[in-house]
């Protein structure tokens, strides 16, 4: 090959929450996930890969750090599927197997935020190695999900299942498209991006910790969640808003109910989060439909889902009751239109200053893509920018 | 009569909790729960009653003031009640069932700190009027019950069990002793009255929108709570703390991730509540033993529970890890030993001031008694410390 080649993967967001492995090698859910995948134009992982006879070993380079492949089991176990791939797809006498790759990938929204960006990243690498090799798509959800679960997710675009399966390979246990992003266009994902400095339990731990002690998690994953993502499919499928709301609010809620009925208690929410599902409540009482609706992920982050006609009058209302010091242009991100001025049409009561880091305003996305803006030069160096980080 | 009977009755916290009524009028629970009874020296509320032909309505006073009974309705079923059971008990022809009555009523505790003060209110309140009019107890418990639930486990002592019963009129509904305090003379008591503004959903009407939308709570009440309690017997009649500690522990965060998992969420537990949990944890983990379990109601306060043997180190903790400005004497209350010089056995780091409003230290206690300091003259009228505001 020796040819860089380059892609996007976008972040995705759970409305039916995974929560609890069957398999913590394979990375085996124990109940269905739907998503949302986001537009990469916004929020995306980017990564480069060159691989050839001239590469002299495996390196992966992320944010400008280098990384221990040897030491990150998930990332070997990625690298050595690919592989693995090639030699049943290129035949055994394929040199390209032993090609050594070197990986460069960037995130280009904080990793700091406590924005998941594993999903984003493990689906960028498998899917940018799949195309350095040119290997065909059918198996990239289930190598992602080795990486990370909720990875194989954002390989598709606009709305995502991650079926559990039953088979103790997890052949069965893949990411399927329920719907393009084209499909419902007006759908809008507002980020609240919460102050927040509290060391969390990661997610891999909470969920092993969950499957081991709540005893709701058992009824959640036979009764709850099956009966919810048929539901929630057929909210998306008729478009119906508000059903596809309360499915998600509710679910996030559970989730978390679940994390605190964990023994020792998870805690992911704070007062931030809290003020924001109190909000997102009023908000849907003053205007007598249910406009707006949250979720959140294993931290205070909130995610909110609008449709375009309503965003600018709920988004001159957000900024109104989580205000900020801030000029607008920094705390205002995305595809924000100009906020309607000055009003507050239901004159909710402000709330204290700089609750909010930023607010990220995007969309649905089609997926993982191809793209000519390299992070390495074609003989495998680092570009500029990131190359005073590697000579360090 | 026309004499004073005056009585005190102790505040109850339960271990497993009551939370979804399975009759709303007639106060039957969805699931049995376990309590135990505080000592009255330390909080109570004191009820004086008086009743005969010289009175000439019916009349109650809450800390110094006047309750409607008419727009009270489970005041004025506690009446209807007792004027039932005098009936039942005296015969038709008693005159006693006419009789009006004055009832005095004082919490020793401020309400205003949102320790639930229904349940030792009505449990005094049926447990004076009971001696005043000569009734015997066996019914007590069913007639607090509909004045406010969890009130007929304050009629007893020490450990206390309300089985939820099957009958529909609920007469299969009532509470019964575990065990006495003197079974474990070692528990201690600790309450941590928490700094806080916020209004919070009222317990009937959060546990009526849990029992409409939680589905957790379904497998809650037919898989978790039988077998909990029956532990929570065993480790109590085998005065096993640890186990004892971890299932209160385990069925509080149960509790509140239904409040979460109720739609739209109740959420009584706030940011200092979270921080005592984890402290109780940390506690735990240095020790290598579990010391200390929590519990919390519909609110932010904790409940701590301790032996005798463990409490003046954990103290000495407790209050390094939440400091305040006030001196010891007003922020330290109830049984409190001198604590050790300046020992923080486990170093943990202070948190900022005054997350607390005051700790209180007590035991358990062996249930309401009557006593000779009255809150009403023998004419009936209120003694001088609260005539000024009946006045006026």
């Amino acid at each position: 090959m020796d040819k860089v080649v380059t892609c996007v993967a976008p972040v995705n967001i759970a409305v039916i929450k995974y929560w609890g492995k069957r398999d913590e090698h394979l990375i085996l859910p124990l109940n269905d996930s739907v998503s949302l995948t986001l537009d990469c134009d916004q929020m995306h992982t980017k990564t480069s890969i060159i691989a050839g006879p001239l590469i002299n070993e495996d390196s992966v380079w992320l944010n400008g750090q280098i990384m221990s492949i040897e030491r990150n089991e998930r990332l070997k176990k990625c690298f050595d599927l690919i592989r693995n791939l090639i030699k049943i797809q290129k035949g055994k006498n394929s040199q390209e197997e032993k090609w050594k790759i070197k990986v460069c990938s960037e995130n280009n929204f904080p990793t700091a935020a406590g924005l998941a960006s594993s999903a984003a990243g493990y689906a960028c690498l498998v899917y940018t190695l799949a195309n350095a090799f040119g290997l065909v798509n059918k198996d990239l959800p289930s190598i992602a999900r080795q990486g990370s679960g909720s990875a194989c997710r954002s390989i598709y675009g606009g709305f995502v299942q991650w079926t559990a399966g039953v088979d103790d390979q997890g052949y069965d246990s893949t990411a399927v498209q329920i719907a393009a992003d084209t499909h419902w266009p007006e759908m809008r994902i507002i980020i609240l991006v919460v102050n927040d400095s509290k060391k969390k339990t990661s997610s891999t731990v909470g969920m092993k910790q969950a499957v081991k002690t709540s005893e709701l998690l058992k009824y959640r994953i036979q009764k709850c969640v099956p009966e919810r993502t048929k539901e929630i499919i057929q909210a998306i499928t008729d478009k119906n808003f508000e059903k596809f709301a309360e499915i998600t609010m509710r679910d996030s809620n559970q989730f978390h109910a679940i994390c605190l009925d964990t023994y020792p208690p998870c805690v992911y929410l704070n007062q931030v989060s809290h003020e924001i599902i109190s909000f997102v409540h009023d908000y849907n009482e003053a205007t007598g439909q249910v406009k707006v609706a949250y979720t959140f992920d294993a931290g205070p982050n909130a995610f909110l889902f609008i449709q375009q006609n309503d965003l600018s009058l709920f988004m001159s209302e957000l900024v109104n009751v989580f205000p900020t010091v801030q000029p607008n242009s920094s705390y205002l991100r995305g595809i924000v239109s100009t906020l309607p001025n000055n009003i507050k049409p239901y004159g909710f009561k402000s709330k204290e200053k700089d609750l909010l880091k930023y607010i990220m305003v995007t969309k649905l996305g089609s997926g993982p893509k191809c793209v000519d803006d390299h992070l390495l030069n074609s003989d495998g160096t680092l570009k500029s920018r990131i190359e005073s980080i590697e000579k360090n």
